[in-house]
């Protein structure tokens, strides 16, 4: 049986999303920390690992990507799940009692309408959307609440206060799946890279031109400062094609004539609804 | 004397920017919220604001980009500040004393490397960095510590426990001071446009091009997703030149040929160091 490291409590929205991916008949390990399902990976204690890349509302995870940047391990697949969040809290209390809601930061984003609506109410950052839940439940707080799935509520045996509190019903969350050696799947389409430029004139504009050229359809390009490197910048693209194809092997090694810096970081079949 | 909006209280980073940008003679105007600078400008109760739109480290500021974005304010200026990020405590406490930190969430992930050297520490966020050292000040705290910059430590009479604790020392912010309506200043020297693109082959690349095609040098280029359109991306570019320039007007003319939303958030000097 596959076992898939993910960061997180169980019912959080990585564990829920690897079953969605690989289906139900697979052993899970939970993380504390997104670098633990790195090391996880790359230590082959765990086969896969599944990690959250981007939100439709809060953009990307940078601290994954760069952790997939300087680590050994691949992407070779993909999935994305509709996040619905739920506030949540202990049998008994009422919305009216509560003080302090917990939940991972990008949670609390994802649902600052709802949070504002609620008058003095103060948000603690946690590790994890379900870890939140299992939190308040074990305290037996009276005047918290958590943010996370209906999962979390269920397992937990906990009441949800308020359904769908998402700011956007079109809350999606892309995640990647790593694993340390692994072929390009037969049906990739896509491939993800992170680069960054020498400082040459036009640069990004010739960058893009490698793919145009040869009718490579780009998919996505954000870029990021580099830590460390006051306003240099990564750009992390995805483009429609894998590196089995010749034409996107040829793209690639002229990219590289103008990068000072290039990774692919593997190329999978992108994620349906 | 010229009034001056920003968010926080006196002493957060954004009101020493506008220290380095207008000089000393201004008056400053403490406001709770982003949102509450731009309502402050757009009703001319101050002539202009200031906000923080990307740091070195941690990126860009997406709540102020979607605030230009929706406003009908200019930007007609740029500053750029070395963020020196100081831990901060009630006199008479030791850093063993610490269990809770406060501060600003993106103050805290700069931060990110010498919080997690303190175990069991427990981080909140706040709406602001100088607000967090008032706010453990009033509450007379001995187990707490705020992250903020030197000035806040030394106008609350606290003391610092440990200088420059940000994770790298190239830890700069870049702001935009903002008005309601302004010439172009004639030492303007960059442009920063938002547009998203109609759904067409090559879209991105062919976006880029017409600033290729007539020499004008991109010097950012980042892309979001939409709030409420799943994968959707806005594309946030500066580029060298200004709108009094006829290429640069052409290109942005030819922009519009290709995108299905483009607004021009103003030409201003770059900022320097």
């Amino acid at each position: 049986m596959n076992k898939i490291a993910f960061q997180g409590t169980h019912y959080a929205f990585s564990e829920i999303a690897a079953r969605k991916y690989f289906g139900e008949n697979i052993e899970t390990h939970p993380c504390h920390q997104f670098i633990d399902v790195f090391k996880s990976v790359e230590k082959e204690e765990s086969r896969f690992g599944i990690v959250p890349i981007e939100n439709s509302t809060t953009g990307s995870v940078y601290q994954n990507l760069d952790l997939i940047l300087n680590s050994s391990v691949t992407v070779i697949g993909e999935v994305q799940l509709r996040i619905e969040q739920h506030l949540i809290a202990n049998n008994g209390v009422n919305i009216e009692n509560i003080k302090v809601v917990y939940s991972h930061p990008q949670a609390l984003q994802q649902c600052s309408k709802f949070l504002e609506s609620l008058p003095g109410i103060e948000t603690i950052a946690s590790y994890d959307t379900a870890g939140s839940v299992k939190y308040i439940r074990d305290n037996k707080f009276l005047h918290a609440a958590a943010i996370a799935s209906r999962q979390a509520a269920e397992d937990n045996q906990m009441q949800i206060l308020r359904e769908e509190i998402e700011d956007n019903p079109e809350n999606y969350t892309r995640f990647h799946i790593i694993t340390k050696t692994a072929e390009i799947p037969d049906n990739a389409d896509k491939t993800s890279i992170i680069f960054s430029m020498k400082n040459i004139p036009g640069a990004l504009f010739k960058s893009l031109s490698v793919f145009a050229l040869r009718d490579i359809d780009l998919l996505k390009i954000e870029s990021r400062p580099m830590r460390g490197k006051r306003w240099k910048y990564l750009f992390y693209l995805d483009f429609a094609g894998t590196m089995r194809e010749e034409r996107c092997r040829n793209a690639i090694r002229h990219l590289e004539e103008i990068t000072s810096f290039l990774k692919v970081l593997g190329s999978y079949k992108a994620a349906g609804d």
